[in-house]
């Protein structure tokens, strides 16, 4: 079923669920999900509208149309999306495939509502698999003493493909930040441990090292400070003595990529708002 | 901070939501929280509103009054409840302790927004516990030949009592159906199974014979069909060989008393809707 | 590093541990890992050792001979065998792909430590994907009026590729008797409830009719009576009124290879000891 | 059933198990649960026994002194504890009630294997609670400016009681080094976050910040450096936007009460090993 969704942050104040819901009415919009946040803190609203396309006596942009006044009198910083314009959507991987494998699988499979306009990689080995779901393989290596051109690279293939999001499988560089700015908000990553615990390389090396008894994974929205960005989506499982590196490699994995997948659910389907470094997720 | 909670369910379509919202800012109303949900399946509608009390310029009646002809014109079924009305809450418990002593320390410590007007038990174990909490107890002991007497008084102190809703905190013994009926949707059970696995009685030597790996906790109003109302909540914990009978008693109990509390919390905030044996939860 | 497994069961009595373990430090044999379960309930007892195979002076049948006096006396069930010797497990799937997507990328990462010999399945549609990972797919189409050819011919691969072990992907198909004695306590099923909920047919469908707060999936040997057979291993996922029943196929998916891929990690390494319908796995 | 627990760590090598296990089948030892683990990376072996008292033929001293030898010879840290000599628990809490009230009804109900002597708190306002179970109440308040004087009442008190173990209930006081010391691996805490993220004060005020979606809570041993003892047992609780500061202390005190009485009960039954700052935990 097609809708369209519109996604709504602004100051707090009276009347708005009731101005945006008059508006919908008014043009007999059927809304299929609605949610709301009011957050006592930030003294912010947020609000995200699933409607029926064909409900609307106008596309999304029509929908637009409309509802510009009175974003401009809330001072809403707001998004119309169609969900029949299907995000584009680049991934980037290095060697480990999970994470990879598991969004291609999810997306051939047709789980994932988003186009994938290309694979990028800094290593050649998960080609054969990236081209068996007939998807554009890039291989960009990346010369550690000089890293400029390869990342040139990257960003002249994103901005020529037209990505509206990147997501960072287990990408494993870190991204250069004038494309962190021009993506921001839509480049993911997925960091193999529970932030904040275990910022930076080698997580489950230092997890191991302290002994903690659950491992986790993180989904967050890349901003320039590492591992520091917007949390999209968390989650652990449980380890014990009797679970060795190795062995945290392996039940990490599945956490990795169940967290990114829900993670980028998430965004595709915008139900992510973001405010002040944190989110509002309505899942 | 007293609010008023407006729950409506019913037959779906267009503008419900703008014409309560409508109604609502009309009266300068501060909504705090909303939930809706739209059930495909049986077109029904359900939502949730808690407004600030101190926004609206009338009382808990007021609003029943501004609202009653929307209510008629949409065919709702609808309440409005005032967060400084706590409920009263008769709590029946037999000789375990762990799901009475975890609700009573929860509403002596004022988590649980409610009041507890006394204790009915059939055993008179438990009476020092609950008198410590100032809150009164009665034991009505149930003779297994002729319960009838044992029950016309626990029907008795429950109209004097004039409770809101009755808590069976692993009560033992199944109501008779008057009482149940007379209470319906107010009566609160928790269950030591994942339902609909293992109705009845000893539902651990159950799972212990079928040999599975999670056992759960199930809270649910009560119906005349045994262990077959509306779900409320349910969770579960992780067992193994290792686990023998006792040790499952002892780790559901954990998971009871979790199920039991958040179910009860839930419905004392006015946030579960029931429709067609099933449940709306707005957690 | 290759290991020797010593499995045992048998009826507890004084002096197992001692009797095995003296006869393991004659021969100089490094365990790497050791297990005991005595259950008193059925007065069994049940142990797995993990041995370093360099650190014995004979091959796995030397150590099966050694071993043998001590089984005949304590009247052990019990096995040895070799980490080295991969064991031979047939995939059987029918159109749903997200079990054996998950155990193929496992296979394919060195993750699962066994050979595939073949993947059977009464559809075509899975041809390519079992393919690029160089294993054989067989279609043994399935005609709903006579069965029997089919699982003639299943029979024959099975046997002919000297299978050790069955695993159904969500086959959806019910196995012959014959064919499950026949490989009783090697095949494995992945049944999509948290048995023994939701037996048989469409069990998400019975799921959001009864209004469960938690789906799950079960992992089992198959045995002649439906989805009755020894648990393996089960897991669970939150859900609620806003999930309809797709929202639960999507979810359900992820706990059910999950599960599938424990299972069938803790059956490849010995892990699963059954004993009157119920497993003991030491995990 | 009364047991001997013999729990013991040392350097792995070939033949711990077998010298172990035939000195206890000497003396018809009958082993009711037996848990063993290899540590790669550390080069130890650790090793837990439970054994039948009745079934051998002297008392826990008798068991130490035939043991000793083998002790000595494998260079290892070990001790024998007599189920039937409960542990002295010195419990400690300050204002907020749910860890200890908790640990409290386990110990009513019988659940927790000990024996408190007191509870110390340098607030009065739990004494009612307290002493309606029996126990007796010490109220030492801490002067801010001067701290010492009401350290070392509760080190005289500590000592007077012959403590076995002290469990910081929400103490919210820093002990003195010596103290810890002199208790070293037997002072059991319980912090509200899932370490190491959010060391030190506010946890829940430092998660909101962070925007993390899980809150978590961790049961260590007190060391000299803050909260960063080894950790014993941790668990975490999903959280959303929709949760301010109030819910996560509401939520987290669910996992915190859990998790601290996983930790003791843990603890009470020597099944705690300690290596490196980490823990052997055969729960």
């Amino acid at each position: 079923m097609r809708t369209f969704r519109l996604v709504i942050a602004c100051p707090d104040r009276v009347g708005i669920v009731a101005k945006v819901s008059n508006l919908l009415a008014t043009y007999n919009g059927w809304i299929t999900e609605a949610n709301h946040h009011s957050d006592n803190l930030s003294g912010w609203f947020f609000m995200r509208h699933e409607i029926r396309a064909d409900s609307l006596p106008f596309d999304v942009d029509g929908l637009r149309t409309v509802f510009a006044p009175i974003a401009a009198e809330y001072q809403m910083e707001w998004q119309v999306s169609d969900s029949a314009e299907r995000k584009k959507v680049v991934l980037m991987a290095s060697r480990e495939s999970h994470c990879l494998a598991d969004l291609l699988h999810r997306f051939h499979s047709g789980e994932l509502d988003c186009e994938i306009t290309s694979v990028i990689s800094n290593h050649d080995d998960l080609r054969s698999m990236v081209e068996w779901h007939d998807i554009p393989f890039h291989h960009v290596p990346v010369d550690p003493k000089d890293k400029k051109p390869a990342f040139d690279e990257v960003t002249r293939l994103v901005n020529e493909q037209q990505a509206d999001c990147i997501v960072l499988a287990r990408y494993m560089q870190i991204l250069p930040a004038e494309l962190c700015e021009q993506y921001a908000r839509r480049v993911i990553n997925i960091h193999h441990s529970f932030l904040p615990s275990f910022v930076g390389a080698r997580p489950y090396h230092q997890a191991a090292q302290r002994g903690v008894k659950l491992i986790g994974a993180t989904c967050h929205y890349v901003t320039e400070e590492l591992d520091a960005g917007p949390i999209i989506e968390q989650d652990v499982v449980r380890i014990s003595h009797r679970h060795n590196a190795e062995d945290m490699v392996r039940l990490g994995k599945d956490v990795e990529k169940m967290v990114l997948s829900r993670g980028l659910r998430y965004h595709l389907e915008d139900r992510v708002l973001v405010h002040d470094n944190k989110t509002v997720v309505f899942g």
